[in-house]
């Protein structure tokens, strides 16, 4: 099985459909009572974080990344089984603030933080990552307005390079955090200021699906975080390792193996806990928790043929779902995997070209995949839709109809009376 | 001068300051309010109307496509001046019926048009570009259920390709318009059905910087038109003729000779006029009309330096201006013109990165680019921001704030008592 036929293997069907949450496609799309929607299984989340929980050492707290997917019912479901969350603005901080996760496991990083972003962080007592020297003295002069000792890390970047990351985040120049050669001069800085510094935030790369590059990471990241810590006055009591942990998107990308990266944590963990036993570990996933329990569903609207090609016009398109159409940080076009939802099961009959229903090349969500024969009012699904999906597309483009979101099956069994 | 230096060496600037719709950029911002923000310049965007007018033969009709910048403002002030609007989706109709423009003078474009959309514009009385067999029968059942007789074109996929365009859309198999040797079948289908068939549209290509290739692409569409319109039973009273005016984005770009196309667009129009005495062309623009009529505005946030390089990192970013980011179609990330609007004239001191406040790597709108120095709370202006801009960017990427767009500018001195 290529990486696809994994990922749509793992859903199961009924009659042909897709069933999202429990739910047969066709009566979901009802329920929903439009298209195009992106539906996100409560199950497949729940699961998702049993599994990491269970992978990772129990010591590690794990937090979500709220960019990945801000959708209210997603953060409050995600609240009930997380640790901790972390925000990039000072809208995903009220979001966060908006749970029962307290304040204080909320880290807020970001190279751009307006001074009222930080203002609500340090009002609200939220961890701030710190990003340069600049931000350190901007946090400093906010604490003495607001009268509020700031809670602060310093978001280092390292001295070397993650490879195999989607996206390099650390190593080298950057706009993420501070040099970690410079970090010494900021942590004496810092322990005259007036501010509440627990620790460190090392970040090194994000969507990566290799176990030893990220175990590579972990270890080289406990490293600089002891090495530093000689600087620090106050014990470190906070080190987030970052996450980096990618999903398969592509025919060719085969899954993270998850218990081979919790391994090499256990050991990375280990070592941190001997040298700096007040530390707590911190492991922060926003695209593997939620990127594969996500789905985009969009309407046939037109089955038309040109020169020999057949093409779906879908309702919806790059402009709900830019990552599939390969134009937000591809370098080279991919299909993600792509089913007609209602047809699961029938066998593919023609190479089918799936577009949007925008008036650009670019809204290519399919490029000649193998589908069965499918006409109008039939439903596509895009999957691993659940990450960066409706918040990185371009919503306005063309001044079509937005995208509904919906999260839906139950929550797992309880005991009930 | 490079590309870059002829872009922003066409704003004037007073003290150092940029000016925008002749306002000096500070108190600009301050009556905007916020930052970051796009401010589309009345000025230039009727001088473009103007200078294309003055190019193009009389007897052509002038399109705004809508889709570039469906910012009411900028709408309602090209309806004073334009002869049509061309719109591509129900809420782009919506915006352009609330113009002075009448219906008749609206076309609609795109793939992928629902029946509630082309219910709409059969009401309206626009004008429906077919842009297939199956939505040839959906206008028609619609138009029968509406009682009202569909004013409709046939959008042309043409059999020769536009060599040098930014992006294709004709030639070859497309997800655009009826294959030219289809158009007979489909012409006679027409004959029989319930709607005013009044021409057609070709669109071969948008972003092109080249007249040759553009009167090339016109002569030919011209010779098309004339070959389908034989198989048309009343005469042919419409042709769009299409587009595809690029503007200068890129050091190494240099702008259209607009002379140019307009006198190779004068034969084929003569062509036409001998061909099919009745036939109105239309050629429609929208990037090219408005493009480099908006700026986008953004305030530094820090200033930080990463292993020898310079960083300014600003409150906005790719998402509103994902073009700027190299996100956006671009196969390869090249700059878009960019200075510091509050440091107009200053010597450049230092190789520069000037990056948004999202936390990744994606977000970078200057690269290493030689500016002046800038700290926090400077003006980075973003040029040739006026198409495709807020429309076209993730706006709700990382919950940040929106950004708010403006038109400034008095209108060109007229007599008065």
């Amino acid at each position: 099985m290529n990486g696809h036929e994994q990922v749509i293997g793992s859903y199961r069907t009924q009659g042909g459909e897709l069933l999202v949450g429990g739910v047969p496609l066709a009566r979901l799309t009802q329920r929903v009572g439009t298209t195009p929607y992106f539906a996100y299984d409560r199950g497949r989340l729940l699961e998702r974080v049993s599994r990491v929980r269970g992978a990772l050492p129990p010591s590690v707290q794990l937090s979500y990344a709220v960019k990945a997917n801000p959708f209210v019912p997603v953060v409050q479901a995600l609240a009930q089984v997380v640790d901790r969350f972390d925000v990039a603005s000072g809208r995903e901080l009220r979001t966060a603030l908006d749970t029962t996760v307290p304040a204080s496991r909320v880290s807020f990083a970001g190279p751009g933080k307006s001074r009222q972003e930080l203002a609500q962080a340090v009002a609200a007592g939220a961890t701030i990552e710190l990003e340069s020297r600049g931000e350190a003295v901007r946090v400093a002069e906010t604490g003495n307005a607001l009268g509020i000792r700031p809670r602060v890390a310093v978001r280092v970047n390292p001295d070397f390079v993650v490879k195999g990351s989607g996206m390099r985040m650390g190593g080298g120049a950057q706009q993420f955090g501070v040099d970690a050669e410079a970090v010494p001069d900021l942590l004496r800085w810092l322990g005259e200021a007036d501010v509440d510094l627990l620790g460190f935030h090392v970040f090194a790369g994000s969507q990566n699906l290799s176990a030893e590059v990220l175990a590579d990471a972990q270890r080289r990241t406990v490293d600089l975080v002891v090495e530093l810590a000689a600087d620090c006055v106050d014990p470190v009591r906070y080190v987030n390792l970052g996450g980096g942990f990618g999903i398969p998107y592509f025919e060719k990308d085969s899954p993270l193996d998850l218990e081979a990266v919790g391994a090499g944590l256990a050991a990375a963990v280990d070592r941190l806990g001997r040298a700096l036993p007040e530390a707590q570990p911190v492991i922060e996933l926003g695209r593997y928790l939620v990127g594969e329990a996500g789905v985009y569903v969009t309407r046939v609207i037109d089955r038309k043929e040109s020169r020999g090609q057949v093409f779906l016009v879908v309702d919806g398109g790059l402009h709900h779902q830019l990552a599939a159409s390969g134009n937000f940080g591809q370098v080279i076009r991919r299909n993600y995997p792509l089913a007609i939802g209602n047809r699961m099961g029938e066998a593919p009959t023609e190479p089918t070209n799936v577009v949007g229903k925008s008036c650009t090349p670019l809204d290519l969500l399919g490029d000649r995949l193998d589908l069965p024969l499918a006409t109008e009012g039939d439903l596509v699904v895009v999957f691993q839709a659940g990450a960066y999906g409706l918040t990185a597309s371009p919503t306005a483009f063309l001044s079509h109809p937005e995208a509904v979101e919906v999260l839906v099956g139950d929550a797992p069994a309880k005991e009930t009376s």
